[in-house]
């Protein structure tokens, strides 16, 4: 987890990629979608999907697992050069989720997160608020997902 | 599910509640939020959130769930009715996503969705697009979470 100084707007980082099966996406839909092209096979074929479809929160949950995991490592590798490790605040919200491509059965999708823009908080100046674009592509470099996602980034020397 | 037609701005609805147990909010950040104030009592207590926390795409993905279950039993009641009942069309994404306040171990959030917008696709003609703004209020009324949704919507008539 970096500063907000270590911060450039255009920085991209490769987060991860994951295989959504047949059985990720129905045991995600039973739970949280249970809509019929999110559960079985038939359905999501004669549906405008054109197969089983992941769910789309299921998408977005999957990319928030890989950018937390990435994050986490990178935090690691920080404490073990002896960095000091920035601690983010909670997320008030995001942008413009777009679906863009249906997520099916088989489908390996590698997200990745770009820096948008960056800015200081008037109200609270010891942190920067970022915006970070995260999309994710598929295995024939489809754009299937994308986010606007808003951080609160703390600043090296606030409390210095 | 409803058609184009039988749709108004400012029309609302209770879709139901849930109470985000400890259990729940470990299980699903286990899943995809593995952050330590998702995860842990303690390390929530210490964090910003004062208390272990449900993930932000935990609540979004079981206001999903209310949602989708709300709209089959609705399906269920006008086709027992005799009526004719639309199939929506997917989702191309949404808009404004906040969490507002944390949700908590303990807390039951009831959500509701509210139409904020309608109007007629000028490239599909046979599809409405309806904006609808979905809210979670916790035990104590205070707003949680908050989303505007899009959604294609058929009309009527649209194969008459």
């Amino acid at each position: 987890m970096r500063f907000f100084e270590d911060m450039e707007v255009g920085q991209r980082r490769e987060v991860g990629s994951f295989t959504f099966t047949a059985d990720a996406i129905k045991k995600f839909a039973a739970q949280f979608d249970p809509q019929r092209f999110h559960l079985d096979e038939e359905e999501g074929r004669k549906s405008l999907f054109g197969g089983l479809a992941a769910s789309g929160w299921h998408v977005g949950s999957v990319c928030m697992k890989l950018l937390v995991t990435d994050g986490q490592s990178q935090a690691r590798e920080a404490a073990a050069r002896g960095e000091k490790v920035a601690v983010w605040g909670p997320s008030p919200g995001f942008r413009e989720l777009r679906w863009i491509r249906p997520v099916l059965a088989g489908d390996t999708v590698s997200f990745s997160s770009e820096i948008e823009s960056l800015r200081t908080s008037e109200k609270r100046p010891e942190w920067g608020i970022v915006q970070a674009r995260h999309t994710g592509t598929n295995q024939r470099g489809e754009l299937v997902y994308s986010l606007l996602a808003i951080a609160f980034v703390p600043r090296r020397n606030a409390n210095s």
